[in-house]
């Protein structure tokens, strides 16, 4: 069966020894206290809820899922009364403003707890999570009105909030959004059209429901510049509480793969009541300020999925016994051995082991320049924040995502037909993390974001910013002989990714086609340099340790990882180097006959 | 929406231009008839029936799946019609010898079929799938009594079979069987015992189901040599039909990721009556001679996943409208461009493409393969056929169902968020093909099976069989110019794979661990040496009716493997040579904290 205990223990190496967060967040106007008791505490708090709160309702939410009558959905037995015990702990508004209620706490936090409740129930967690995407907009757009009306019930949870982009004919397309906006003459609007895949869209678990609703005004360009953004709550805010209803529904719930517990809904506004945020065919540049927070979000399920999927693997392996090891029995009182004595299985622990524990550390100090870019009182280092954000968020988002399908695959295939089952609990993790290849951007259009505008548009300087620290930690090291293992390695391929850009820069010059292709493989190939450093990284800080068993499996794991995972990259530059032409070439009235 | 035509012109490329097999069939006793008219006619018809009649029950079979009601199963509505009118054509007995009613046609025929029955309807296909296999079981070692009584029935379909293997405490190491079979004296045995996951084990198509099971003699040893093998049938035989019910019953249905309109029974034998097939403590050995074809049989899941995934994401691509080509606009006329004209998008559909193509050629091989070893009158043609099957079996179970798992992601992928939702059908493709990575020997098996047994046991005899195909091949195209850009890098891939597998064998005689560390990767290296071969072979008959947009379309899938999916070699070599060392050092109590 499927089990989870919070990782707290590599949490907190990631965040106090790898990062010494701490330093850096109480130098940030605001997060004074931020230190790392108050840290530790919040996470063991979190922990006690994702395990014994979430963690029980996951496999039964699956199953039973969300059910629409007559225009109210009802989400799984025991959501709601988890999602009241979770806004009673305050946990909602955690590192939200203290102006509304907050607890004004670094985003910095709220990351490790994203990924413990999506490991323990990752349908339930976007209820919440979407909930914080609509505080952040209208915190960084909304009038002070607005944010005084929406904020407070946001934060402290009583109301929920959805983000409404997609439309039945685009996705990824937002430049062909119908949805329309009338203005009504007294500052609001209209609101009409026809959204699709609105996660948390309707549901049982608060009073309130805050669409955030991408639309058109009647003036506006026909193009991704003539796209406005409105706040459309399902009841019209009135004297503190909710008033009339407003004519926004769930017209459907869709049937999905898998996150079946949340409820994933078409919504119809039919003229609903609708108010502008921020400046007129501005909506979109509104969407791009909370996007890499909400794809760093998407990241983190990879990460949380992996995470679990790990743990219940790991656990059946030492259980589960079946043949003899290669080298002669290990446990000659038993009928078998357990599976873990045999390479292959050792190789999927590892490679789930290895890409949680690089995920931890990289996501985690993502989030720790989401509040340098936020904080930082010095411009530059905002900056720096910024452009970092810019240019490895893609990678996050994508990288993770696809790393948490490849591990959530290999615990299902480390519980051989058990896997398949339902019941025990492996298969879930599988079809839940599909999702986050596709949403938020799927895992192709972080590519082409990598390496159209994030890394060639601006000639290679973010990327630099973020190759000379990989640059400088090599110099660093470069007294350590046991460091050499590693560093001479991630030397190379971080001056192999410097030439390939060159060359992809150059070739895209004269066939913009050249970066489309190279795209996926590109940034698989970031995605190792960012791994391997943080690998090298954390085994740099691990040697002196190395008696206690908790810095020798880094060491171990890092030279896995270096060993058995990084060598994709030879794959990925070997592909990289044959260029468009191979994809361009056929006709597409001939892929079949 | 997902569609499904079969790709028999494809079919009749491989089996014709590039397998030649009407000369090699109609050589053999028994197969005079196999002409290229009668292959053609026979795959036409089969076409019809998987189109017309199974497809259209692939989804509804999905959402209704099995129940179980008072010890009946009733399988999803239509499902019986359809087996009816399978029955009716004559289909179940395709390949089965005319002495029990079959049409005694090659096997190579059967396996398109399956490929085309698997793209209609995965979980359909199974019924009759089991039946096959029990045939072939009691076909080789039964009894001329017990070939009488069952055979004719499995042959016209009025009877099904399975294969009761599984016991909840053992999949991979069927040593450790607890289930018991006690002599009643009259040459029948007593059957107890639990038997998990088995397919098609109860069901109401047909009048009856003969278990073919897996249990100990009292005196048995206790290990793999001390398994046997039982005819247990639902209702013992009777006058030529069915007389008394036997205590075998199915306890419940397991629920599943995929394959729901399968029946996966638990099925309980309570002192069930038995018939011995075969030598007492020989049921591995019978189980082996009919593995072969079984775990080519789940190779041509992967396979028809792949092509049915294929063909409904090529059809989703010209259809999709969503953003410009990167190169200018395609279509003007359009709001936006077809989604095939981005280079991710198509690097997605190639891959689907290249794979679907090398692994048809290479299971149609392989097919025709099992007719020479089965019926070839010359002892050397016998015996090359039955090692190049040895070698390559398990190469077609594990890495065209690895592929068909990444292709049928890859299309849902290209489908983006209505990948997700499961009317569009793309999900269910993902969810039936995960259990063909598990089954009849999870991936990670077959790789211990090819590097230990297949290459290492015969210090790469049967390895140079194959590899000899290749290097011949290689240089009869050695003056082609225009094979060169396939030739070189073919010929240093075939070089590569015998400098790494004697690496291999000489570190795995110091340490028998470095054997299973390299075998998933030896064994996808191995893959893509074969498929390489293919698309060279391919492309050399291909070369000189280039002027066809068909032949054309090969040689440019060819390029494209050779540029984008065979570099996954580099990678792999690489990774082969770091050894079991960073899989084996990690403590097993040291893999969590």
């Amino acid at each position: 069966m499927a089990i989870y205990r919070a990782p707290l223990r590599d949490m907190q190496f990631v965040l106090h020894e790898l990062l010494n967060v701490e330093s850096t967040l109480t130098a940030l106007p605001g997060y004074q206290d931020a230190n790392r008791d108050l840290i530790d505490s919040v996470l063991e708090e979190a922990a006690k809820f994702a395990q014994e709160v979430l963690f029980p309702l996951n496999r039964s939410g699956d199953e039973e899922g969300c059910t629409l009558v007559d225009g109210k959905v009802t989400t799984p037995k025991g959501f709601k009364a988890a999602y009241d015990q979770f806004r009673e702990g305050g946990w909602t508004g955690l590192d939200c403003d203290p102006t509304y209620g907050g607890q004004g706490l670094p985003k910095t936090l709220g990351f490790p707890i994203s990924e413990m409740n999506v490991s323990a129930n990752m349908a339930w967690s976007m209820y919440p999570g979407l909930s914080h995407g609509a505080y952040a907009a209208i915190h960084a757009h909304g009038s002070d009105e607005q944010k005084a009306t929406y904020l407070p019930p946001l934060v402290d949870g009583s109301w929920t909030g959805t983000m409404c982009l997609t439309e039945p004919h685009c996705g990824t397309d937002l430049g062909l959004i119908k949805s329309r906006a009338e203005p009504l003459g007294d500052g609001s609007y209209r609101i009409s059209g026809t959204k699709i895949f609105i996660s948390s869209g309707e549901h049982d678990l608060a009073d309130n429901i805050v669409h955030l609703v991408l639309a058109r005004l009647p003036d506006a360009p026909r193009d991704i510049k003539g796209i406005s953004l409105f706040i459309v709550p399902k009841f019209l805010p009135a004297d503190g509480g909710v008033g009339e209803r407003n004519p926004v529904s769930c017209g459907s719930l869709e049937h999905k793969m898998g996150i079946k517990a949340n409820a994933t809904c078409v919504m119809n506004f039919d003229g609903a009541v609708g108010y502008l945020i921020g400046e007129p065919n501005r909506g979109m540049s509104c969407m791009f300020t909370m996007m890499n927070a909400a794809r760093l979000g998407v990241g983190m399920q990879g990460l949380g999925l992996n995470e679990v999927s790990y743990q219940s693997a790991l656990a059946y392996a030492k259980d589960r016994l079946q043949m003899r090891a290669l080298t002669g029995p290990v446990a000659p009182e038993k009928p078998a051995d357990p599976i873990i004595v045999h390479p292959d299985v050792r190789r999927m622990l590892l490679t789930m082991k290895a890409y949680a524990e690089a995920g931890r550390a990289f996501s985690s100090w993502l989030a720790v320049l989401l509040d340098v870019e936020d904080r930082a009182e010095d411009t530059e280092q905002r900056q720096d924040a910024a452009d970092l954000l810019a240019l490895l968020i893609p990678v996050a988002k994508a990288f993770m995502t696809d790393n948490g399908f490849e591990t959530t695959n290999h615990g299902v295939q480390i519980f051989g037909g058990h896997g398949f089952i339902r019941e025990w609990g492996m298969e879930q993790f599988v079809r839940d993390a599909r999702i986050s290849l596709l949403y938020e951007g799927t895992n192709g259009i972080q590519a082409m974001d990598l390496i159209g505008r994030k890394v060639l548009m601006d000639q290679g300087a973010k990327l630099r910013k973020f190759t000379k620290l990989v640059h400088r930690f090599c110099q660093e090291q470069e007294g350590r002989a046991e460091m050499a293992e590693f560093v001479a390695p991630l030397a190379a391929l971080n001056k192999q990714l410097g030439e390939v850009t060159m060359k992809i820069g150059m070739a895209a010059m004269q066939n913009k086609d050249e970066a489309g292709a190279a795209a996926s493989d590109y940034l698989r190939l970031l995605g190792h340099l960012v791994y391997g450093w943080f690998w090298a990284r954390m085994v740099a800080i691990s040697l002196p340790k190395a008696d206690e068993p908790f810095y020798a499996a880094k060491i171990s794991t890092a030279r896995f990882y270096y060993a058995k995972l990084m060598p994709e990259t030879h794959a990925l530059i070997a592909k990289l180097a044959t260029g468009a032409q191979p994809l361009m070439s056929l006709d597409q009235d001939h892929f079949a006959f």
